[in-house]
């Protein structure tokens, strides 16, 4: 429906805006992709949900006659749009300066069962910078969070963690080779007590070791909420281990710049307990919460990724990147009134019609107003002007212009503000200047 | 590729503000739609061309067991704007205000073999009032066509015909049954000289008196380059003919007020050739074409139509529509050098990186840049000058800063204006209004 196009743009726009003011530029891919680009890189149940697109003539036939499913497509709709732009910069990296900056804001589809606040075809919004490995990019990314957030007056706060950390916290622990049960346990923390979580751990063969001393750093997490204090809680447990200093290191860069170059309204805040499960994160993880509504969930993640083209034989290739829930901030500011009014680009004016000749003169007047920028219609046909009011409200138009013999008589036209009901007589050339107002 | 969105953008903006200001308001449908509310909408070809969503699951086995092909797919992707319209308007007929003005700028997908100019996946660009007779919309869309085509800066004429008037030519010639053929033929007259369509006709069992009488009127048409004559002559031609006499009446209130209400640039004209073969047009018939590149074709087309959504068990809503041919659009603005410079929102300045110190000195000055509204980015890494040059060239940077001890010391920037390498020393709190020039 239109207001729900016009409030989605609104949000889009405004997350460009800051992208471009950072130097990012749009891309797009088209929605078809290879089925094999797609294959394998979701896990076993992304391959399931991936939208297949159906043989055609003789290779259809042919895939019939073989009975063998895999042949009966070789293209799929997009996924996500972090494969399509790992493939798009494979293909194109003659063409790129790099570090290339690039966003993207298009549909993808899975193929879930539709249910409230998860649809079958939806919009992601991604920001990357690939080629660099500068924390600079980290900085500008928690930049980029304030504006975007700033500009939507949703208040946030912008959560932080590295992945060398959590790494460093399986070795700590003594359970190095479970990083992952780890890192999926430790994505429960917000979810389940501490106590469910550890006792998950346990089935899945931590020591009771192991146990205890995550107890002790997960605590600590939680009774640290400032950033500073938890990071020197964290040099402590850390002490000597390579991976966790340079984890606190590139933390500690990030709340420095930060701090120097100033926030508006977001809060930085350091987070041992985010891991969002996303294996090929490498540095940084980022999750933005709102403040306002802690059951919303997170509106916005991302982080750095050290080989984000190397499943299509480009190596070494790091980067870092952003992506904004669109639903779920759409969802919010619905909630909370928070769509400004004059982002619905609705009618301005309506022309009631009472027949030709007062027709044609509306007809005139609305070649100036529009030349002047408004949005303004004539009812095109001489309906009952029951009718035509209830068009005007029904379309939520908040001025309606009437007239009639007496108005053309006097070259002017009748005014009617509708959230009031005020009518007034208006010379035909101060039209536009009454509306302005 | 960005600069290729941006461009796209840009002709999509233009468009959409026109739009916007006649009171049509933006939807978007999915991009899958039932398979069977596709099939047999656009011919035997056209359902050829449809891409299938392949099935899932259980319903997949189940259709490879009766090999029932039918069975291999329930969704299938957009074909154009019209059908899933349609469907739109029949759904949530209860929630619209009509008459319903939309417009709708999505991509499409057909399975055409790929090939220079037509792609497998392509916008569409359409606007549509539906649920109104009034031929204020006709005139309405002529005056959109010329506000999009004047402000993308592209000369055009709008032909305008009538179906009616086809209708009554197939009478006239005493063919009446053989409409289709007819229109058919007369879309060729652009393409192929009139003795070969005249034996086309032959060879479809046209009569020899049709083809003298349908002879003398193309030649009339060709002649009367003149609008007004034409319908003179036309009047001769019709006379007594209901349906004849109706489509030129129509034909002439288009004529009358667009007359009266003037056009900025575009020419309009009684095109009696113009058939668009598309058989659901019922009244005015609407083609654009450049008047620069004869080569290129229409850009622009559309029409009205009394029975849209009657496939879909509503009947009796007539309606009139435009869509814009945007790839035919863009490749005559690329052409022309007619994109206007300032559309492609790229980065305006780039600060050199010499280091830590001077980058946090450039990184303090952008956050005033940027919240001045400009686009403006660090090279994240303290690489070459050269290295970093390059980068600016590359994305076509017209502004680089270069911060290094001097102009730390003196509070300053080094502005260098890339497209002539001049440089100057600026004070960094001046460096916005040097920008700005």
């Amino acid at each position: 429906m239109p207001v729900v196009v016009q409030r989605r743009n609104y949000i889009f726009n405004t997350i460009k805006t800051v992208f471009e003011h950072y130097g990012y530029q749009p891309i797009e891919t088209p929605a078809m992709e290879n089925l094999e680009t797609l294959t394998g890189k979701y896990g076993e149940e992304g391959d399931r949900l991936i939208f297949k697109i159906l043989a055609r003539g003789e290779k259809l036939n042919k895939a019939l006659s073989t009975s063998n499913q895999s042949n009966l497509a070789e293209e799929a709709l997009r996924y996500d749009l972090t494969v399509p732009f790992a493939r798009f910069v494979v293909q194109h990296q003659n063409d790129l300066a790099f570090p290339f900056r690039r966003y993207q804001i298009q549909p993808v589809w899975r193929a879930d069962r539709p249910q409230k606040g998860r649809y079958r075809e939806f919009f992601q919004c991604d920001a990357d910078v690939i080629g660099t490995e500068s924390l600079r990019c980290e900085v500008e990314i928690v930049q980029m969070l304030d504006d975007v957030f700033t500009k939507l007056k949703l208040p946030v706060e912008i959560r932080i963690n590295n992945r060398k950390l959590l790494t460093a916290l399986a070795d700590y622990v003594g359970e190095a080779d479970k990083l992952i049960p780890l890192t999926v346990a430790i994505d429960k923390l917000d979810k389940m007590p501490l106590d469910k979580v550890l006792s998950d751990l346990n089935n899945q063969g931590f020591s009771a070791e192991a146990q205890t001393k995550l107890q002790s750093v997960f605590e600590a997490a939680q009774d640290f909420k400032d950033s500073e204090s938890l990071m020197a809680k964290m040099d402590n447990i850390f002490a000597g281990n390579a991976e966790g200093e340079k984890g606190l290191e590139e933390l500690r860069y990030v709340f420095a710049k930060v701090k120097l170059l100033g926030l508006a309204t977001a809060k930085l805040r350091f987070d041992m307990s985010l891991a969002r499960g996303l294996n090929y994160y490498t540095g940084a993880i980022f999750e933005v919460l709102p403040l306002t509504d802690a059951q919303v969930g997170s509106i916005s993640g991302g982080g750095r990724y050290d080989d984000l083209t190397g499943m299509f034989g480009m190596p070494g290739m790091s980067g870092v990147g952003i992506s904004f829930g669109a639903d779920r901030i759409y969802d919010m500011l619905e909630a909370n009134d928070g769509f400004p009014k004059d982002e619905v680009t609705g009618t301005q004016v309506l022309f009631v019609n009472f027949g030709e000749t007062e027709a044609d003169y509306c007809h005139e007047l609305l070649v100036d107003i529009r030349k002047a920028g408004f949005r303004a219609e004539l009812y095109p046909e001489a309906a009952k002007m029951k009718k035509q009011m209830k068009y005007a409200n029904d379309k939520q138009i908040p001025y309606v212009a009437i007239v009639g013999e007496n108005e053309m008589a006097e070259q002017s036209v009748s005014l009617r503000v509708m959230a009031t009901g005020d009518q007034e007589l208006v010379n035909k050339n101060e039209l536009i200047q009454k509306i302005t107002k």
